[in-house]
């Protein structure tokens, strides 16, 4: 039925084209294509006996011009980006020349400040309606996901919504001391950043994992939670209309934590190099060389995730509350796709909202979050992709 | 009245050669040898006010030839030997070749293994005797001064020891989250080896850190301690006859012990290297580069040190426990001679020895521990010379 270019080839592309290719009435033809045309073509020979016919390429994503090229040749209808969050801009600027529809799924970030907003990608909003195409912001998890629940919740279950704590919990354990998921920099700034939380038409913020709170998840027990600033609280906080707060949490183990600080204490996670041995060495990253790979802890992560949203509001002038969450387990997941429930919870949302896109049901000319559009399908979708959603009338509540 | 040689020019050399310089009623003259002959350089011009004639000289403390032809060109008559543990053996055969007396403060501990024992050092005493020469060994503070305190208990205060505890407390604060005293490696080995005490004529092996034990010292309050091995209770073991059980313990805080195991945990204590960067680099080098050089400590620790023996035994007929030790002040330290109470608790009681040996005292032809002089000459200097010790008629005990 269409044909999409994905730009990336890390752990969540991998996810998400395992999911193109699993549904290829939609996704008929692809091409995948990042800096290491390797890795592309390694995916492609996996994937060898899915009916979706695959192209790989490579392409240096900050590059307009190659960009262009590469769309022009291979005329997508559109294109998903699941490069770094430094380069949506340029991969949106060339969708703009060549119009065609834009998806991703972490809003940008200037590589040399660690602030990260929308307003860069909504100040496209006038030319992508002008050249007639669509570009959906943040169809991951989180945001993705839990930006669809809020707007499923106030079609389907509230009058307004006041309240939404969306929480994040993964009780994976990859048997090692220490080890990080994903890039062990990025895990770290998360931590040691400010966190903060929208109240009463403002932003609140906190010293770094200031705020604690410790909640019994539905099939995974009890957790301790820090609230950490997301990017979905920013549109959310202008989309969910009436909405009084809106904060996220995730979790985080004591050991975890413990070792973040002592590595940070002894100056390993520091980004300033060192000279040693009359070389300058950046500690962070001889730190990263000494931990697991990532992607080494796919095979070896056992347990479960589960990520959703607590809404309270009003329906029928009574007060209500309802909790929608998905529990991911991560073995299923590596069964499946090779990869754990880390990437998998972002890939999948990644397949859904380009098919969606693709395919006409959510293709509005304009940028748009994903909760601007209607839920509904997005809901079905999780439940045929992989992320079978479940819900609760009467949540425990977090402080 | 004599003249020293001594070899190495660390922490604890420095100590000792203030000391010297400040008795030089006794050391009319020495000279400081090390691989590095600026470093003497640099300490003879800080000493040029003292009476003693400090003479430097550039030394291979493991070519026995190049030390021979030293100590025959300047005629000490003691060489205090104050390089490394691997280079106990060197500089003994260099002074059996030339007929001169010998101290040092730690046994001799081959480069290739993590096991040291007197036994090497013990094999010379046949030679020594023949020589008509001596081998004062461990004349630290522990070994060295607890071996003196065990001496003088046994003399003065007991007819039969039956139980000894060595206690080193370091309660001293540098304001660092996280650094050594002195080499990362060595601190790390010490905490990761298993602990080792003698009872009932033999040794009892433990687990690392696997007895703790909270004791209450004087000046100094509660703190955390472990068993550790320790190499005075070797020689003690034997030389305090009639003895049940005698045991070392160590203070360590919290707050160390948790960075400590984290950074094991994580690989970066590790002495196998990996490839960074197309080269290969061991973790536990890299660390060491990233924390604080322990020399820097000196000038910002605070705090004191408390080391002594608690003594078990009879006394006419009748229990009794006695308790001896020193308390030592790390900025006070600092301030006399510019190093902190680790460095100069060792070096006093080198320059005391040496001073024994030198001036006929203790100068019996052969190799000995320091328990096996009559302790008061020794005694009596540690009050002279700046670690007066106290005693103690009803201590706590350790269980």
């Amino acid at each position: 039925m269409g044909k999409a270019l994905i730009i990336g080839c890390g752990g969540v592309a991998s996810v998400a084209i395992h999911k193109c290719c699993q549904n290829s009435e939609v996704f008929t033809e692809i091409m995948i294509a990042s800096r290491t045309k390797s890795k592309c073509d390694a995916l492609k020979e996996k994937l060898k006996n899915s009916k979706t016919i695959i192209h790989t390429a490579q392409v240096d994503a900050d590059n307009v011009e190659e960009l262009i090229e590469l769309i022009n040749g291979f005329k997508p209808d559109v294109v998903l980006n699941l490069a770094l969050p430094y380069q949506d801009l340029s991969i949106m600027d060339a969708c703009l020349a060549t119009k065609t529809s834009y998806v991703d799924t972490a809003n940008y970030e200037p590589l040399d400040t660690a602030k990260f907003e929308y307003k860069w990608q909504w100040a496209y909003r006038e030319r992508f309606r002008e050249a007639g195409i669509t570009a959906l912001l943040g169809s991951g998890f989180d945001p993705g996901v839990t930006s669809v629940f809020s707007a499923y919740a106030l079609k389907h279950e509230f009058d307004e919504i006041h309240y939404i704590d969306i929480l994040d919990a993964n009780a994976g354990d990859h048997g090692y001391p220490f080890a990080t998921n994903f890039n062990p920099e990025i895990n770290i700034r998360e931590v040691t950043a400010n966190g903060s939380y929208w109240e009463n038409g403002k932003w609140v913020e906190t010293e770094p994992m200031e705020i604690k709170r410790v909640y019994n998840f539905p099939e995974i027990g009890e957790k301790d939670m820090y609230l950490l600033h997301h990017e979905e609280l920013e549109s959310l906080a202008l989309n969910i209309k009436g909405i009084k707060r809106i904060r996220f949490f995730m979790t985080f183990g004591q050991s975890y934590l413990t070792h973040l600080k002592c590595l940070e204490n002894v100056g390993m996670t520091s980004i300033e190099p060192i000279e040693f041995d009359g070389k300058m060495i950046v500690p962070l990253q001889f730190l990263k060389a000494v931990l697991p790979d990532p992607a080494s802890l796919g095979p070896r992560t056992v347990g479960k995730t589960n990520i959703g949203c607590i809404f309270r509001g009003i329906k029928d002038g009574k007060e209500k509350t309802y909790y929608l969450y998905n529990v991911c387990d991560h073995q299923e997941c590596y069964r499946e796709v090779g990869s754990q429930a880390i990437s998998y919870t972002t890939g999948v949302p990644a397949m859904i909202g380009t098919m969606l896109v693709m395919n006409g049901t959510w293709a509005k000319p304009g940028v748009y979050n994903i909760e601007e559009f209607d839920p509904d399908p997005f809901m079905d979708a999780l439940n045929k992709w992989g992320l079978p959603w479940k819900e609760s009338f009467h949540p425990d509540l977090v402080d």
